[in-house]
């Protein structure tokens, strides 16, 4: 089967906005044993037509994403139609369920919102759950690739993708399916490194396919293969990172952790500086989060520090804001304050300002508190931009913790 | 000047790398009036010539990336030569630099560097300061377009493409940089309403380029062209949209806020429950943010609550944690306990879970504290998944802030 992915934006042009359909798109096709063959980006408005008729005498399997929104450089919909000969039919379900999301949100729909009811006759309709454009899959022929018409925003795309392309794409290509896909999460280790202890041995499996993929503070495995495939596979990466081995089932570190304490009954407290309320942002990201978690305390100034945490402002003064007694300190003071059995800090310099000679951008120092044994702290460098660094930083508290953890 | 980016690399097609090359591009290339047509994708080995091919009969420029390392999949360099019927010729000096690099770092060379040495007749050869293959200029003849091979890995094309690719293109396309580029950020307003009022007046301006942007609580309008048409667009937008015009240059919602109180000296507190330490993360994002901000409370637990931000446990008991009551008391909390000039806080249902008749997954309240005014409270709805709850709920909170600034 032949993959063909069409992005539509002039966003995506211009720089303003990074893609990451297609990192998606390769990611959920991979366990069915499809891969992509090429992927092209075409500003908004009428490139699009020469992009559908190059991929049409191409390929069996056509995915577009973007150009279905209500605006007039949304052509997407009108350009297929014609280009396959099909008429544009108003669909009053999607009129409909259009209406009805405006209606929630207490915001008039204007006479523009019509458009994206226009349906190609014959084409099947996938429900958007986040936003007002449906997707439409259509193949007007036996000889016409299978065509899936998809929203820009990652939001509406990535649910339709997987509770409707997915199922459709697998009636498509039903020969790949008794590969299983499993991956393997590992924080606190590097690429280079974790090919280096496993690499060879997973090659060696005949047959497997072996995907790396790191992020910050973060690196994947991915092996698909049959089920004996992947058996061996797990032999060998259980024997050499178990310690660095988060879950196997793509569940994120915050998720893993939250479980956890939720399992044993246990509560958590956060008191941030320099991540600024993204360890707090990660672990309230997880459904079910308030089962464990009580309050983060973003203690940016240095008077927060002490009026909220009840650091003493001349342990900030002999050691600096940044150093490991403050974010003992912070721990402890949160784990008092919130009352929870397990606090942690974070205390560094994100830059770009507020380096010293002592103390260079990415300087981390990080703590965790626990009621029932002495508060462990890590000093960390990651030098970066802004966000990566509390990004790394929040891995490594959030990891401190999860090693730390009963 | 029509430019087309080509990609090559299986890596970008499975999904074990996210392509960052073409926003790089297009950042670098705006400043000089150009602009990106088209970005294509292909694997590594025989589909460039297709690309390559394609984009010969359309392009003014092409950029390529990959496929001028070592190994047997990269033959961008070999296919290039073909298709122009151009030879290719041993390079003594990029094998001298090869070679040298090769000893720099103690790492014997193999046969196989040799082919990265070889160079069109003709090409241009521009020096890789991090790697071994160079990137390679060439035009065969004054109707082919003008073609850069450069290498794929971040670390070797980015200095590449500054220092040497920079400038050949300025005085490839010297003509091009009247054209400016304007980007209008609005908040509190959606796509369609937008363009429903100004969409019809700008599209009026001959020959100015439009497009729309729509993100979770904003909407971007970008407007190329003229200086004269820019001034013309600029008057209908100011006319219509002043109210919800956040920046005009790309600055998101929470450094527009943040450098606005850096500018009159005040400070700000943010005191989170449904969005759990986001809005605080955004504000920490702006660098310099610890200009303005002082501290977050994410009072994730009604205990928290009551215990950080002194709300009243009779007032959550009577009106629920999710209230505008309880909005106002936690904003009037944070202002009291953080001794700052404004604070705004976010209290709502991120659901899946935590849903009531009365108050349905979506709700929020939001409220703003200032020293110098009564609270001001908004209640909104938003269906949709957690993460983008909070990013809806965030803005809609930053907004309220924004417009209550002094």
């Amino acid at each position: 089967m032949n993959i063909e992915v069409i992005n539509t934006g002039t966003e995506l042009l211009l720089g303003n906005t990074l893609n990451s359909h297609l990192v998606f798109f390769a990611r959920e096709l991979f366990p069915l044993g499809l891969r992509i063959a090429r992927q092209v980006t075409v500003p908004d408005g009428p490139p699009i037509r020469e992009a559908l008729t190059e991929s049409f005498a191409r390929a069996d399997i056509v995915l577009v994403t973007g150009g279905l929104g209500p605006t007039t450089d949304d052509i997407t919909r009108e350009i297929t139609a014609e280009l396959l000969g099909l008429e544009l039919e108003h669909h009053p379900e999607v009129m409909e369920a259009i209406l009805a999301r405006f209606a929630r949100r207490g915001i008039p729909a204007g006479e523009r919102v019509r458009r994206q009811a226009q349906v190609p006759k014959g084409a099947v309709v996938l429900p958007n759950a986040n936003g007002t454009a449906p997707g439409l899959y259509l193949r007007a022929t036996p000889r016409n690739p299978h065509l899936f018409l998809l929203p820009g925003p990652p939001r509406e795309l990535k649910p339709m993708f997987t509770d409707s392309v997915i199922p459709l794409l697998r009636q498509i290509a039903p020969a790949a399916a008794n590969l299983c896909c499993r991956t393997y999460r590992m924080v606190g280790i590097g690429e280079s490194t974790v090919e280096e202890l496993v690499g060879e041995q997973l090659l060696a499996i005949g047959g497997m396919e072996l995907g790396y993929c790191a992020r910050p503070g973060e690196v994947e495995v991915r092996c698909i293969g049959t089920a004996g495939m992947l058996e061996q596979a797990d032999a060998i990466i259980q024997a050499h990172l178990s310690a660095q081995l988060v879950s196997t089932d793509e569940r994120p570190l915050e998720q893993v952790i939250v479980e956890h304490l939720i399992k044993r009954g246990q509560r958590l407290a956060v008191a941030e500086s320099c991540t600024g309320g993204f360890i707090a942002h990660r672990i309230t990201n997880v459904p079910g989060a308030s089962g464990a978690f009580d309050a983060g305390l973003v203690t940016y100034a240095n008077r927060a520090k002490s009026s909220l945490l009840g650091v003493d402002p001349g342990l900030i003064a002999r050691h600096g804001a940044v150093s490991a007694e403050v974010a003992s300190a912070m721990a402890e003071g949160a784990l008092r304050n919130a009352d929870v059995d397990y606090a942690i800090s974070a205390t560094g310099i994100a830059g770009p300002g507020g380096a010293t000679p002592e103390k260079p951008v990415g300087t981390l120092f990080i703590a965790v508190a626990a009621t029932n044994k002495p508060t462990a702290v890590e000093q960390h460098r990651f030098s970066t931009d802004r966000e990566t660094f509390k990004v790394y930083a929040s891995q490594a508290a959030l990891d401190l913790l999860r090693r730390n953890l009963d």
